[in-house]
């Protein structure tokens, strides 16, 4: 922990020191996905940004126990014109049944965050194994006159919550503005203020995920759970909490208020956000027709996709830039990528390769505080990366003889890829089925094969053994002290 | 579904035919894990059973609703000796977390099962996701008289309901006896007859995981949660539950009374159990030192295994028994399994190659019949499977021409193998990184120019190439129009 890292703190509105409130314990709460649709490019972002958080502070020595939620508590609703008679008559198995949703789309998304090399949290809570918890911090809010009862639902009462806390800090807005611009609520409304939100909704008879109270027979409002699952696993006051730019406001702005209304202070020391994807300069959409899902982007099979992008190929291009920028994806800029990469893990083969050589020529340990600089600065992982590419400059120069590297340095660049690419960045080289031993083994004995065909002059065999490999993708390059090949 | 499938039924103790309660649609519930240590042995063949019953239904045309529980609502305590109040001012960080430990046994759990083959069910709720339902259920039995609330825990009265319905139906035990059988309750206890059981316990201050409740903070006994989730999303009747043969007794009976104090009826139509298994003829367990985690069995890391064993040499092991018997490993048998789980694929790619003749010599639709009759006969898979060796030895013959086998044979035989192989036994060939299609051109390559150095008399290269491909696991074999090769 001798490093220290600057995270831009979203509600002070600058880059600020990492101190956690009981190292080397860290808390870290992110916001996960709502599970009634397949992971898409918007799962991604956050998922892979919070994810090398984790990686680095775990890196550096914190141990950090990280929250990310899985929002289960949705709108699925019976088919309402059938009326609820009927519905209750139909045999449980043949209805619609939320939780066999959830699980389908909760197990999709386990499967596309492990292919992008997504470490699983320490705990992932769902709402709805939460209801109690959540009842619980209703009843404190209305406790602390925060909240009020209306025909079976609780809303929590903004307006005389801003009078004592101050309402909007977190998003930068103004109550009495949010107030003229929303329109007057009509005499049926439940609510007293158009700005109010729900804590506890009575369900209406198509709502199908419905858990008893004291107030009706409901379910709770979205803002909720995090406020309870934070506090639950993190305590009352903890470090970290972190989710997509579009959750500012209003997710994150009624959580501080919940969780403020219900324990008196602020809970949460820094929040974070990652900000949005955007595709060939668009916002992604679904009526935009540019929606991609994490299935398409791997299979390639999107009127917008050229062709199919890895999943390491997905994971570096975010990577490439900072969090807090927007990110565009277009089919040039994920090809950019897909072959940065390849020079990426390239390198690392060379270096493996490399011999050490009494003095070195090249500054090892300048690129190594560099790329620590560049990740204590906010988690810059595009300076990181480019600082990476320093380093792949160094491992062809030394490779093709133009530098030297003595056995410290080499172990110490060694250490650099393996820390920064493996451990931090958590990508990996996805063609390793291809490159197992075996098949190594099998391209050794054709090219050695080649080269006695060679020296005996038999140039008919040693020319069919570059062809055919060469059709296989292997190329065969001369070198110096024999040969070397390299698969495409 | 023309398929009749017969399955044993603890309850009536015969094999019934199996008749859905709201057909196409089946309900099927299996006690799951707890989620407190790493998945062994005793977790994989439940698992396995109840995949095989779910992939079978499934394929004669049901639509299942498979549930599998988690059990997370544990015993863990804080250190009780602190005392309450030091724990209460350590940060929540710095305490142990259960809900730590139930995430990472969890993503254990399914890790394992991924690699073993076994489909993920339909719903998979935990235990303290469903606090609420429980604490219903609590409420009903109260209200019908068959529980009793003591110093803050509900029991479950056992003596009542047995006067009115019935207890100990399910695994044959007599409640007289039972009583006879315990000691007596000394004075402090808080049931009412030592065969109670709680449904509500008050937590211990060291207890860690609690909830809040009319009764006391506390948390629901264990038996609770299978009746109520069974019944939230299967329905108040459902098909079949299933689950290992341990929990007979006392998990399954309770649940049964439970049930039906609760909604005063029989919940479940079928009830399943899958024998235990053993280890060198003895019982697994902890204090016999024989205790063997799946981790241990797939990487050989343990005093009792000569080798590692894959996922499918398990997986095929433990199905080459009836679940209803007991199964035994030894290095003997799991070797054995291998073994045949290797001529079974080998089989299939030699079915691949196959050419159809005019005729058949084989009778294709009695082995496609006996197969089916052997699953239908309580999913015997250890008779499926002599069937399907049967089959191979038709494969061979028909390979060795000493058979033959018309178009339509053949490709009634291709979906013999891949219905009941791939689909319903849900096995499938684990070396498939070292045979892929780089791999064969590779080998074509070196065997091709073996044969050519043959041709032109050079023994040198012809042998070096048969040496080397041999120290590699690669056979060539010579066959009357040119070779094959095999990978060991």
């Amino acid at each position: 922990m001798q490093q220290v890292l600057n995270i831009y703190n979203s509600l002070s509105r600058k880059k600020e020191e990492f101190k956690p409130l009981n190292a080397p314990n860290v808390g870290l709460y992110v916001c996960g996905p709502t599970v009634y649709g397949d992971p898409h490019l918007g799962h991604a972002r956050p998922a892979i940004t919070f994810d090398i958080l984790f990686r680095y502070l775990t890196h550096i020595g914190y141990k950090v126990r990280y929250v990310r939620n899985i929002t289960d508590v949705g709108h699925l609703e019976n088919d309402a014109d059938a009326g609820e008679d009927k519905i209750a008559k139909k045999a449980r198995l043949e209805q619609l049944e939320p939780m066999e949703v959830v699980q389908y789309y909760t197990n999709r998304y386990h499967d596309y965050m492990n292919m992008l090399k997504v470490l699983p949290p320490s705990i992932e809570p769902t709402a709805s194994g939460h209801i109690i918890e959540q009842q619980e911090m209703i009843r404190e809010i209305l406790k602390n006159g925060y909240a009020y009862e209306s025909n079976g639902s609780i809303y929590f009462d903004v307006k005389k919550y801003n009078e004592k806390y101050g309402y909007g800090t977190l998003s930068g807005r103004d109550i009495e503005e949010m107030m003229s611009n929303t329109r007057e609520l009509d005499g049926q409304s439940e609510k007293r203020s158009s700005v109010d939100f729900a804590l506890w909704k009575k369900a209406a008879p198509e709502h199908i995920m419905r858990w008893s109270s004291e107030w009706s027979l409901g379910f709770p409002g979205w803002h909720l759970e995090c406020s309870v699952m934070s506090r639950k696993y993190l305590g009352d006051k903890f470090d970290i909490h972190g989710g997509g730019m579009d959750l500012k406001f209003p997710h994150h702005e009624c959580e501080i208020a919940q969780n403020t209304a219900a324990d008196g202070g602020a809970s949460v020391q820094y929040w974070m956000h990652n900000n949005m994807i955007t595709i060939n300069g668009q916002k992604m959409g679904k009526s935009l027709g540019n929606f991609i899902t994490l299935e398409q982007m791997f299979s390639g099979e999107h009127e917008l996709l050229e062709q199919a992008y890895s999943p390491m190929t997905i994971r570096f291009f975010i990577l490439q830039a900072q969090y807090r920028g927007t990110l565009d994806f277009s089919n040039e800029a994920l090809q950019a990528a897909q072959k940065g990469l390849q020079k990426l893990f390239k390198a690392i083969t060379v270096l493996d390769k490399i011999k050490a050589s009494d003095k070195s020529s090249v500054n090892i340990d300048d690129l190594n505080q560099k790329c620590y600089n560049a990740i204590n600065d906010d988690i810059n992982t595009p300076v990181l990366i480019a600082n990476l590419f320093d380093g792949v400059k160094m491992v062809n120069a030394i490779n093709e003889n133009k530098e030297t590297i003595n056995k410290d340095d080499l172990n110490k660049l060694k250490l650099i890829f393996k820390t920064f690419v493996v451990d931090v960045l958590g990508l990996v080289e996805e063609n390793e089925a291809t490159k197992d031993s075996l098949t190594d083994s099998l391209i050794e004995m054709l090219v050695n094969i080649r080269h006695d065909a060679k020296i005996s002059k038999d140039w008919g065999t040693a020319d069919r053994v570059r062809d055919e490999l060469k059709k296989l993708g292997i190329i065969i390059k001369d070198q110096k002290d024999g040969y070397s090949w390299d698969i495409e």
